[in-house]
């Protein structure tokens, strides 16, 4: 396996290792199946197949031949936008469910049913609720949590009011705007229903109609997104600056590592807790301790809140099983690969699945509840220790590379750094920047990895771009993962990072805050239900202007996108009014109404579009462009 | 266009007829898209086609060669249980929002908020609140339709009950069996929502536990098409036997005709009154009167309650338009095909869209709404006086064909039927019969007509054969309509098509009720929510004999099958333990774990299981041993 071969399947050299290491031992990866699976199927690459009912499957003609309609009479448009419509849903579905099961623990604790879990952020709860219309006064928190539980679960289907979540999480200019398109939810799950009815047979042809009813399903998933960040916050912490490591290297031969894989911390935040009361336990098998690590968002969410550093990302989560050094590795659900059974049997690794609605044949199943979580965890990191005993003896290869990182920059992080700079009107010194242009906008780096794009090269690429024209990045998800393992997330890279601008603000908010040293070039906001804490940002920022968040100079981009969580994510950024990038082909470009809607005419009514664009040199211009375009509207200088 | 190539595409004589005359006058019909598309993508065909996220779509190697997995790891058997698994959520959505459409307008109606609407059967609104558990003592049906449809609409989210429609529904040994296996649903739209989260990127990769959730999602569409009947009959009336005609035949070339096309009776049932008080109008405009027929459940919903003649349905659908003669269709949602507008361009026929969730390219667009009903109803049939104005002049084709029909044959008529033979007891005619032989067991035909079926030949196949085996048929949906336009429910047709024993029994019961002949051969039991009155049906005669569901000699069978409906629908019928026929193939085939499970291993669970057989005869042999095999299993004579 050469560089350039390796190059083109991942730029971060700690999993280009691993790679070479499953290749010389006949593992296979998710890189082996794609080469597998090419060509991939072009009809579905442009979103021209439907299986939608059993006189199907139906496929059209992208070059004008026949057929040109379906079965049914379905034509490139109408099958494009159901498409797209059923991954919006699934997407809603994804973010929603793991919402609402933090919902449930949030009742459960409430009622004293879930003893293993606290409030940890009071004041969160009580801004929590005070926004939502719950009257605070004379209810403790218990009460309180109890309420905002219940409003949460309340808002997945149709009531009186629209979706809670999404009613009171944006600018009431953008209420105004999505109510007009008839966008605003009325139930997170009544809008999934409804988008799979709609895109049944012979239900919704009109390809228009098919894609308002996916914004409004898209605004479902902020809201499913906010209230998973809302909940988790009260629940866990609400995430503040803290330092710590991203890579393969963060694995230690000698200790037991548990790694943490999914994305909800219902169950990987009581670990972390369990595991420091059994670093004795470790040590009795002759660890030196116990070294959790996490991957994906589950990582990240174990990151913001107790600086567990992240051992790698997306499309290489079998690499971290490669390193031969893994223990076990705990998974709830979502970008769990079920691939990974196999390459845990072939390392010796205990893979053990929690969830009842996440099962992966091969791996050991460990039944979570919230009823038992301490009780589940200990059994984890028991499971863990005896994965180590049974390594010993056999060789481990940990790729040295890791990066600083300094993460944890939740909505009130942000506001709180700022607050060291002006404390009586903490977004001031934001806001002023970027009219005096130290800041030229804002880029929200977000979604996966994709196993068509050089691991990481999308984000990498783009963020250098974007800071050298003074942009100040945020991140989330496996984005915020890319960056963190390429020292994005290293204040001492602020100098060869940022332009001049940026560069003097994270200084001096760095400086104001006593950090000895610069804010980190890229600020890590958390797991990609966070893009909620992105839209907190912008929505705080045209407030205290006075605009909607469509006039901002903000930006958004999943240059590496796998999830149809991306397309739902991207979906309400573009709801937001946010020029959206993403830098894979969306399965839209069979309909050319499709895409001129998605890309163009949508930006008449909601001031967000989607910019597809696979070439992150190209995307990082038109990004600049867009924020260039959007400060120009505001009357700032560019 | 010989006779044979015809009779490849519809046993229907009528149809045939418009087949010919669409060719020659070239216009493009289902049939000739079906060509089109031929021969349809394989791995679709085997559900072996994956594009639930952006590294896709992927697919699977049916011949055993590479790839066997998905890029994530994903394999056949994963990629087809997740396939099949939003095939029943999108059903599970269609026939629940259809029921929710109906909670709405119910809820409205009892706030005096929909004044077209009223109670129409207070004896079913009380059994139906009674079987709730809604106190009936001192309220008035208003009061009692409210809680009614709130707790429909309850019935959609988790709560602390289980969804009622569904665990109030089937026997208590049923809901038993549900339980122990976590299938009985938590709320509707919960489990379409849960399902779309786990078969999302990286979640469920169990194809067991995929299918179980899935059974899960199927009881759910149990409850939605449920609450759909009992709803529907309280705002409309609960069908009573009815005479009628079905077939192309039934247009009138001097009458306005308005056909209506769908499935839900919401907007139909007000235009059926509507018509019968704007005759003179039409008279004025020059035409003989207003004629109604129908197409597909609308048409059903419309037969069944008020005796309107059905026109054709599912896939000739085209075929009412290629008449020339029908002035105006006015369609609701499900089922109808978009090419219906093409086709109605061609032939001058108003096509009307009415509900937001579907609309049509190239239709005219008459928002509905509960709180307008009879205005927009009067608005629909005006546009089809219009339209047969403009029609003057220009030549229409009306197959002569049609057949006598009765129908009306709801759960509570059946059961009123047969009271006339022992009013005391009046399950004990049936149960006695069928104990003795006469009436070897029960056959639900249920279902669409699939192009992939020479039209009808599935249903009238396996009709015959079951009613000379003594097999009493009862059938809903497009199976229904199918019998009935094929002379299946005329009493007179029952000396040659049915067996000594069933002959007896339809005949004793017709004399008892004064009918001046038998019963139909076949009964007719309504739409396709109305698979929900066979269920009842069933659930009477197990609780009369004291066993469960699954010990009944009762079968299924969706002979040509389209709609992802007719897969929840089937789901649910094995969930309720009946061997269910499907005479087209399901996308499973690619998973020989997924097929065991749904043809076999599933029998262990729930009693019930599915048969996939293509040739409608051998499918008939299997319907009939697998009632020998419940008769023998309950110890009465073969």
């Amino acid at each position: 396996m050469d560089k350039e071969y390796l190059s083109r399947k991942s730029t971060d050299p700690a999993v280009q290792e691993m790679i070479k290491k499953a290749g010389s031992e006949k593992i296979e990866t998710v890189w082996d199946r794609y080469e597998q699976q090419s060509p991939q199927c072009g009809f579905g690459d442009l979103g021209l197949c439907c299986r939608h009912c059993l006189q199907g499957p139906c496929r059209i003609d992208p070059f004008g031949g026949e057929p040109q309609r379906g079965i049914c009479g379905a034509t490139a448009d109408t099958m494009v936008a159901r498409g797209i419509d059923r991954a919006i849903a699934a997407g809603t579905a994804a973010h929603s469910g793991h919402a609402k099961h933090l919902a449930h623990t949030m009742k459960k604790m409430a009622r004293g049913e879930a003893g293993d879990y606290s409030i940890k952020d009071s004041e969160k709860l009580r801004s929590v609720a005070a926004r939502l219309g719950i009257e605070l006064e004379g209810k403790d928190d218990r009460a309180l949590a109890l309420e905002v539980a219940e409003a949460a679960l309340a808002d997945f289907h149709e009531k009186d009011t629209p979706v809670l979540w999404a009613a009171t999480t944006v600018t009431e200019g953008r209420v105004k705007v999505l109510s007009d398109l008839g966008a605003v939810p009325r139930g997170i799950d009544h809008e999934i229903s409804e988008i799979m009815h709609r895109t049944l047979y012979g239900v919704d042809a009109d390809p228009v109609n098919l894609l308002l009813s996916g914004l409004r399903c898209g605004v479902a998933d902020l809201a499913g997104c906010y209230m998973g960040t809302d909940l988790s916050d009260i629940l866990f912490g609400t995430p503040m600056p803290v330092v710590s490591e991203a890579n393969l290297g963060v694995l230690e031969p000698e200790a037991v590592n548990l790694v943490l894989h999914g994305h909800n911390p219902v169950l990987s935040n009581v670990i972390v807790g369990v595991a420091r009361e059994m670093e004795e336990e470790a040590r009795q098998a002759g660890a030196s301790g116990i070294k959790l690590s996490g991957i994906c968002c589950t990582g990240n969410e174990v990151l913001m809140r107790h600086g567990i550093p992240s051992c790698t990302h997306s499309v290489s989560q079998e690499m971290a099983l490669v390193t031969g050094a893994v223990d076990a590795m705990v998974v709830d659900y979502q970008c769990i690969m079920p691939s990974m059974a196999g390459v845990a049997e072939c390392m010796g690794t205990k893979l053990i699945t929690t969830m009842e609605l996440a099962r992966i044949p091969g791996a050991e199943h460990l039944p979570f509840s919230e009823e038992t979580a301490v009780e589940n965890a200990r059994e984890a990191v028991r499971m863990a220790i005896e994965g180590f005993k049974q390594r010993q003896g056999r060789p481990v290869d940990i790729p040295e590379h890791k990066s600083k990182v300094v993460a944890g920059f939740s909505t009130e992080a942000i506001v709180g750094a700022l607050a060291k700079v002006n404390a009586d009107d903490p977004l001031k010194p934001l806001v002023d920047n970027i009219a005096e242009g130290n800041i030229r906008g804002v880029c929200l780096l977000a979604g996966c990895n994709n196993v068509k794009v050089p691991q990481d090269s999308g984000f990498t690429t783009i963020a250098r771009r974007m800071l050298q024209e003074n942009v100040l990045v945020i991140t989330t998800g496996c984005g915020a993962g890319a960056l963190a393992r390429h020292g994005f997330m290293d204040p001492a890279n602020v100098p060869q990072l940022c332009g001049d601008g940026l560069k003097a603000v994270l200084s001096a908010v760095g400086e104001a805050n006593d950090l000895g040293g610069p804010l980190p070039p890229v600020l890590h906001m958390g797991s990609c239900v966070d893009n909620s804490r992105a839209v907190a940002v912008a929505v705080a920022v045209a407030d205290k202007l006075g605009v909607d968040t469509d006039k901002l100079p903000v930006v958004a981009s999943a240059a590496e996108a796998v999830s149809e969580k991306a397309v739902s994510i991207g979906t309400y950024a573009v709801a937001a009014g946010l020029p959206t990038h993403v830098g894979v082909m969306l399965p839209v470009l069979g309909s050319p109404q499709v895409t001129e809607v998605l890309t163009s005419k949508i930006n008449d009514l909601t001031g967000g579009y989607f910019m597809v664009e696979l070439d992150p040199e190209a995307a990082a211009d038109k990004l600049v462009a867009a924020i260039n375009q959007r400060r120009g509207g505001l009357g700032l200088k560019l």
